[in-house]
């Protein structure tokens, strides 16, 4: 089983401090972890196959009908699904990017004339983002579905201007992919959803998969999640400020790196750099696995103000060893 | 969106007594409640996706080698990514029988010349047996994958000589499938297991999903599950107890049912016995949606002696009414 993903800090025990994973530094909010340890413990039914409070929840926060939306065992079974759904025979992928677009496409081995372009916005790792005229033309100018992942769009200041939840009314090719794993800090209950308009396609991917994908806890935590807008809020300028003062350290350090839309960081270091890092107790994203990405490109995660400093200190003693 | 299952009870509110689910009736052990709960809280940090520790303690329990273990979401999502690995295009399905296998198939649109034969043991809804020679003579005659379902083998009295877990090393066409979910009373938790010895199918099964299927919550809580041996043998002799007391009952109401092995019964009766019980406040399975089955039909689980006593009387007093 091959495995290319940051957020695997289990395997370096309980005390690494985990840059590889672009989860809220702050945690989970505490309504948020109270819905899913209650719905824990009683979990002796079976969930709701349909979703409904949650969708609606959904829905509310999205400014679209409930019955546009799709909730998924994390955003990752969602592009499974699609592609199971879709059977695409081509797929245009920006590299680098999530890797699981291209893996899904393949485990789906298509068998029909369509295509899907995957565009994920901003783009993990590089965290850069596509204007939505850009994915406007492209949505019209081609027949194909496009598939968009705003998993971490709502970390971006000035979101309204790049999300495409409110084209899906009028674009029937558009897939909007998003998540509460990140902003809620809640990849362990695995909760993600998908929004269209394409009735034929909502049924599709509805037969493709067994009905009792969502838990009850990711179902309980997703509708608290769902109605606290407060978090993101807060987050957009917690990971503004937090990612500025990054930036100013890695000039000074004269680290190249992009400059980023999300909670996260690429950028270009020396060869060993994770192992070397590793002794001071931090993990990172090692980005050589991607597509399109090689040796010495990295990712970092935007976490606190003092873990951020510890990160720094860390690399600047690794970087200044080796001058 | 076609929903042919029972366990939906919350369509029906809190109140409804719930026989179509079939489901430990004593509840989540306390144990594995504690797991979930605590997992639940602690949820900011993705799943092991190799599930480790889980598959080390389920080996622990089912006397097989852990790399011969795929956790799912669910054991309805094994169904799903089995089919996808194989793409079977021809499928043999002994109905009536739990309709996930069709529509796993289904799905999976198969291109391959590959074929699979699904054994429910016990079957869902009947509650029959099929002998373990039985098994094994057609694993032994037809060039097909095996696929036996044994999610309520743990119910059964002298499982040992039934299940087919000490098959897999030699049958290499052998998956058998189970699951924590109705044994611990954790549906809500989604948690399902297969095995089989064959490595190039445990790769492809891999292939076909996302890495991170299984919960934090859900792995904590099977973790719990796998070490508790007390549970399925203080369960079974509760249920064949309770289904003997059950069966009785069933003599004196001159109700035909079909002699089961397994924690639930199905029986033959009037239309409308269904939406007659409703009104008594107890929800049980309508099964004429079962392919092989028809209008008449019905499945019960066993439930605890008091709640089997409530079935019965709400039954003896429709069946009356309607004399």
């Amino acid at each position: 089983m091959k495995y290319t993903h940051g957020g695997n800090a289990f395997l370096y025990g309980g005390e690494i401090l985990d840059f590889s994973a672009n989860i809220n530094p702050l945690g989970t909010p505490e309504p948020v972890r109270e819905a899913a340890a209650r719905a824990a413990a009683r979990a002796d039914t079976y969930p709701d196959y349909m979703c409904t409070e949650l969708r609606e929840a959904i829905a509310a926060r999205e400014g679209v009908p409930a019955g546009y939306i799709i909730c998924g065992n994390g955003a990752a079974e969602l592009i499974y699904s699609a592609m199971y759904a879709i059977r695409p025979t081509r797929c245009v992928i920006h590299n680098p990017t999530f890797s699981e677009y291209g893996a899904a496409a393949r485990a789906a081995r298509g068998t029909t004339e369509k295509e899907v372009e995957f565009i994920c916005n901003p783009n993990n790792p590089t965290g850069l983002l596509m204007p939505k005229d850009d994915i406007k033309s492209r949505a019209n100018e081609n027949d194909r579905v496009m598939f968009i992942d705003e998993c971490f769009m709502d970390f971006v200041t000035g979101y309204e201007k790049y999300s495409c939840v409110d084209l899906i009314e009028d674009y029937k090719n558009l897939i909007v992919l998003k998540s509460f794993t990140k902003m809620y800090a809640i990849p362990g209950l695995r909760l993600g959803y998908l929004m269209t308009s394409n009735t034929d396609l909502l049924e599709k991917i509805h037969a493709v998969r067994q009905p009792w994908s969502v838990s009850t806890v990711a179902q309980a935590a997703g509708i608290a999640a769902a109605r606290d807008l407060h978090t993101p809020e807060f987050m957009r300028e917690y990971i503004a400020s937090a990612r500025k003062t990054l930036e100013t350290e890695f000039d000074r350090l004269g680290i190249e790196y992009i400059k980023s839309a999300a909670n996260f960081i690429m950028f270009k270091s020396e060869p060993g750099l994770k192992e070397a890092l590793l002794k001071y107790g931090i993990l990172i994203r090692d980005c050589s696995d991607f597509t399109g990405a090689g040796i010495g490109d990295y990712r970092i995660a935007v976490r606190t103000g003092g873990e951020n400093r510890r990160l720094i200190k860390a690399l600047e003693a690794v970087l200044w060893q080796n001058r």
